[in-house]
């Protein structure tokens, strides 16, 4: 079976001047993915009658699935829904149980109702409304010949509830769709080209089975994907799954959809640990991600940024002979005050990061992107010196992740 | 003179699979119009013959200037060079210029040169060859009828190179463009609704102008641009931009493009001072957005983040009285928290949050998203209570912001 080919319409001006970058898309991407209906080609345009006639026009011709975001504002006037009406050769009409929805949407937020509300009642006479629970501007469902297509507002928690509530069974109704089967291994540490080397020969052996490399912020995603067309051959697929993942053990630090800093969460819940954390190369940036965890504060306990010598000594005690004689982005340093920081808050565990961030501070022996990572757990410890490059931003982020790994790796033993 | 139409064409499966965000055509969009052309039209398209075809044919019926990014990569059986082949009706050359910038290129990183590179100088016969110094793949340039089409690879780093280097200079030669004249106040702490009440009338005035209200993470900015055949107005757009400025004034934080903490940071320089931090609320984010500043290290000695008491307590000096009584989320400890870490530091400035972020933690008088944040200068202090709303990341954000322009106000005086 040929996989169902869709296509994205997303309108609006601010898309068009760079200001907004199309989220949208690649959530919705994601999703038709995910139930084996793929994406073939986005198109971005301006909120002009002509340009979105046009662009569902040859939609029409290319998919069959359209799904269009922005554009169907609160105002009445909306250019929107007068080129829909055009395109699919209907009228506005009233439509009572919209109007309803806007009322106890209003009601609800207690705003009181004015004469535009009633217009946002008045839509394109359409296959199916979608009812939006989060905002005052309904869905639209339109099918033409064997093409079906989608109208939702442009914003993102509107484009969420909208298409997980309505748009995704609907679709799965219509073309008798399978959830495909596909697994995550998300990786750490090691880059995109040292995992080709690694198992290369196994992805070669197994062509059967789709799989992606995908590098994030975090590390590289391998994300398998069983063809529908191939489902017979599931226990050879997770055969495989289990040979990747066998051969890049310690890199693996999730097999679900989630950050590193949520795994390291969980392992010091489980294993009721509480953890701290002194920032120099890093600057905040691990304390803000380990924060970015709902419930985080069950067992961070909190940090230090010790930009200064100073700072270094009196909150963390390192000492004024350490500075002197290694200086502040050293081995020795950073050591004193991972233990340090572990005694300042008292806490099971601890990381701390010192170097040099750059674009300024570098020396001859220490260049910008040296930087020494230290992780502690109980009276065990570990560092590690790395070396980096010459974007500041890039190198802090490199840095607390790999500090986190390095923690990770502490916590569960792994060499 | 009506505006020159663009189109952009953005090739890569990544970017259809929701996996890669189209950062590349924000940036055109962006540039294209400093200098007067408009981007109507964004598509993107996978790197697949037939759509690449497609995708450049309707462009040039749309536009007069197309660019294309993605697709040109360092393998030789580029699928996209070959579309180009077809679609200009020419044939792949080898380029000697071509071929001596990837050989100095590898040289300079110290790699060696393999069978694969010499064929990434066998290129589409065009106009020109954009020569690029940060990577191998050139960008390729053609003219067809009223039509110019750019070529470029889809790293970002080079995108910008190509742009700045020859797109941009091309076009302006090419279209005889003047840089269009535009000004930009960036505001805080202000919603666009209450922007526009508190500047409607004046806008409405000056029809003449353009205004655009773009919200960002840290506020929302005002740019003005005068359009080219109004260039003869410059001096009512300046005296429009003067009687906006006053009514803004203290939500103005810069007329150019920085973010608000550089803006800090060049105040703390001026006046020699400089600034700790100690968050619960915003967890290590204030801290990391001022050390994503180059050069912060001038000025920024550290900070804290104290998410439990007993670090608010031991670092701090927070009384235990004070938690006691009014509870770790309140003005009287926020107070306590911002002379505190002063004192910790020995900084001349600093700043204080305490809050619940969420989604867990409220209680029945104090829900998620409220939050009392303060600053400090010498002895000069001012706090205050915000209530946001229920995301968790949200308000880290508009927290952070909000306790960084609470310094700015205070270093400045403004009330």
């Amino acid at each position: 079976m040929a996989p169902i080919k869709a296509e994205l319409v997303s309108i609006g001006n601010e898309l068009l001047a760079g200001i907004t970058i199309n989220t949208n898309a690649a959530y919705l991407a994601k999703q038709l993915q995910a139930i084996g209906i793929e994406v073939k080609w986005i198109t971005v345009i301006p909120d002009e009658h002509d340009e979105i006639v046009q662009a569902l026009r040859q939609a029409k011709q290319r998919a069959r699935v359209v799904i269009s975001t922005g554009g169907l504002g609160p105002t009445p006037d909306d250019i929107t829904k007068q080129a829909l009406c055009d395109f699919f050769q209907v009228e506005l009409v009233f439509h009572p149980q919209v109007f309803e929805d806007v009322q106890s949407f209003l009601n609800h937020r207690q705003i009181a109702l004015n004469k535009v509300n009633r217009l946002q009642a008045v839509i394109p006479k359409c296959e199916q409304v979608l009812r939006n629970q989060q905002g005052t501007a309904p869905g639209l469902y339109f099918k033409r010949d064997d093409t079906h297509f989608f109208f939702l507002p442009g914003v993102p928690g509107e484009v969420y509830h909208l298409t997980e509530k309505d748009i995704l069974p609907l679709l799965e109704n219509i073309f008798n769709l399978k959830k495909i089967t596909t697994h995550l291994l998300r990786t750490t540490g090691i880059p995109e080209s040292k995992l080709i080397e690694k198992i290369g020969d196994l992805v070669e052996q197994h062509s059967d089975f789709k799989i992606a490399f995908l590098p994030r912020f975090r590390g590289v995603d391998l994300r398998f994907t069983l063809p529908l067309e191939k489902e017979h051959l599931k226990t050879e697929f997770e055969h495989f799954i289990g040979q990747v993942r066998q051969r890049l053990a310690k890199y693996i630090f999730t097999e679900q959809e989630k950050e590193l800093e949520e795994v390291i969460g969980e392992i010091l819940i489980r294993k009721k640990l509480t953890l701290s954390v002194a920032e120099s190369f890093t600057g905040g940036l691990i304390e803000d991600l380990l924060t970015n965890v709902p419930g985080s504060s069950a067992y961070f306990l909190g940090g230090a940024v010790t930009y200064s010598n100073e700072s270094k000594m009196k909150l963390l005690g390192v000492r004024e002979e350490t500075l002197k004689k290694h200086g502040a982005v050293s081995e020795e340093t950073v050591i004193e005050m991972v233990s340090g920081v572990q005694k300042l808050f008292n806490s099971d565990c601890a990381i701390a990061t010192t170097g040099i961030a750059g674009p300024t501070g570098a020396t001859a022996e220490k260049p910008v992107g040296l930087c020494y990572l230290a992780a502690r757990v109980g009276d065990q410890q570990v560092s590690r010196k790395f070396q980096f490059g010459n974007d500041r931003l890039m190198n802090k982020r490199r840095g607390a992740i790999a500090a986190l790994e390095l923690l990770r790796r502490l916590l569960l033993n792994i060499q």
